[in-house]
């Protein structure tokens, strides 16, 4: 079984991990959102592919979800002692490893996609990580900050500086709509048997994604499965709701799910605290999906695989036999 | 009282730091080697003027005498477990971000002085630090390696990977004849009430920065004492003879004040065990040369100076004051 999931950070690589748990001989190609990378200190930083290679090769921190596990700070606190910022961006001796890695690789005129596969060579994830372009892309927020007025930040200086605690007013992945999907990522869609939507955030990790020209209209010919990011009114993790409101979307299992797309979707998994919510043309089911341990996430996982099964059997036309065939 | 002072890496930073305590109140400026400058990782590196930096700003690893005290090395097995070395060359994590604030103010077109004071700003090491040049001098070195045949190779890899066991056939300051002095070097060798050769390697540190053009001409038109690095046919530290076997050069404290010249020093410091040396146009002086704590290096210094004062007055014909003013 062939399966691509457009993923974000900590919600999407623990999902990933999930899917590994409920279909280990699947072939899962998980292609990464670039929005949110940033150069810093003359470094390019990808914190969603990171995310996604650390977790499922064994090199997380599992507590804060993000960064190495083992983790010390020797650099940053040089830095900061020459008075180099930003400082509010953790960036660990581990981690400034794989950032020398991958700018020493681009500059000597390496793309991403081959930077990413070479850092993968070491972690082994069991996934094809794609970057979902070597162009670049960065998502920038518009804020009315109340000491400086309003401007145009980037994403990370928004959520992680400010904790997006300031309104964004609006945000736009910057260079996306001329961005090409890097190579293979229109090739494995097309191959799918499959695509998922990880509960990463809608609007700046799988929303990017899709922003990327041609990716939508490719994972829209595809039997497609999203699970729900937000639980009741709230997103699961993070800081979801602030980017819904930013573009005008409700924080709701059902927004999301029409924010998505009848177009795109096939088929979304809520929580059972959204058991009843119907959205036209989306094929919806409940059931628990707090990633709280491994199992559970494995059992979310592959609800949403016999979701998507049961709806691809069902467009084919063969229903009565969906559901076990891969497990 | 304006000294200036040519200096290579650890020798020469534990004789400047003598010289500060010889000579508290005196004006340091010191001309640093960079020579053997390298780039790593896609970072810029430089080995002399870093520990020049760090043993007078109170940052240095007094036991190995270059990087830093308290230093860790996770960056580094980092890069090792990603395939990616050189591993022969010891970056700790503290080090790193030398480097990492370097590298992205060359980037952003800051010339190698400026960043070097900018550095300083963070060390304050109580002398003004001035790269020879703001352009690319590499040195390198041609060896017949025994596994890869006849080649030129960095300077760094000879001394650090091959810790100079080949037989350099020649050395050379790659760029040396086409640099510049970097802003302020001639000014301040002008200025200067004396110049002082510390015992630095005289092949690829102090022979280096001579090399620069305009510089060895600036010097010599001053008071100039040197202090032997060779005592009793054998380098004090390191493995100048090395070098100096490359250059034809014997490894003996004569040889090394001749190779400099007579029109260049002035006076030159021997150890006791080679008392009796005699150079044509150099005043030779004997003492204790072995820098085996800080009272022994300042009064090393001191000895240097007091000879470059009495050369000083000497030459102006007022010998009978000489040797006090200043201390």
């Amino acid at each position: 079984m062939r399966i691509v999931a457009l993923a974000g950070g900590i919600g999407g690589a623990r999902f990933l991990r999930g899917l590994q748990a409920a279909a280990p001989e699947a072939e899962i190609t998980v292609i990464g959102n670039t929005g949110d990378d940033i150069s810093l200190f003359g470094l390019r930083v990808c914190p969603d592919l990171d995310t996604v290679m650390y977790t499922l090769g064994g090199g997380i921190n599992e507590e804060q979800g993000w960064g190495r596990a083992g983790e010390t700070f020797a650099v940053k606190e040089e830095l900061g002692a020459y008075g180099v910022g930003p400082g509010w961006f953790g960036l660990g001796d581990r981690d400034f490893a794989t950032h020398i890695v991958r700018t020493q690789m681009l500059e000597a005129g390496y793309k991403l996609s081959a930077v990413t596969e070479a850092l993968c060579d070491r972690w082994k994830p069991g996934v094809r990580l794609i970057p979902m372009t070597d162009d670049q892309v960065e998502t920038h927020v518009v804020v009315d900050d109340p000491e400086r007025g309003r401007r145009a930040i980037h994403f990370q200086e928004w959520w992680v500086r400010l904790r997006a605690s300031v309104p964004a007013e609006s945000i736009a992945a910057v260079g996306a709509e001329d961005a090409k999907p890097a190579p293979g990522v229109l090739a494995a869609i097309g191959d799918a048997d499959v695509v998922l939507l990880p509960p990463s955030n809608p609007v700046v990790s799988v929303g990017t994604i899709l922003a990327v020209p041609g990716v939508r209209d490719a994972v829209a010919a595809k039997t497609v499965v999203g699970v729900s990011p937000i639980i009741g009114g709230a997103p699961v993790r993070g800081m979801a709701d602030a980017c819904l409101t930013a573009i005008g979307v409700e924080t709701s299992a059902r927004a999301v799910a029409e924010y998505y797309g009848a177009d795109l979707l096939d088929g979304w998994l809520v929580d059972e605290a959204d058991a009843g919510v119907e959205v036209d043309g989306i094929e919806v089911r409940s059931r628990p999906l707090l990633m709280s341990d491994p199992d559970a996430t494995a059992a979310i996982a592959g609800a949403a695989l016999d979701l998507a099964r049961e709806l691809a059997a069902g467009a084919a036309g063969t229903a009565g036999a969906a559901g076990e065939d891969a497990r």
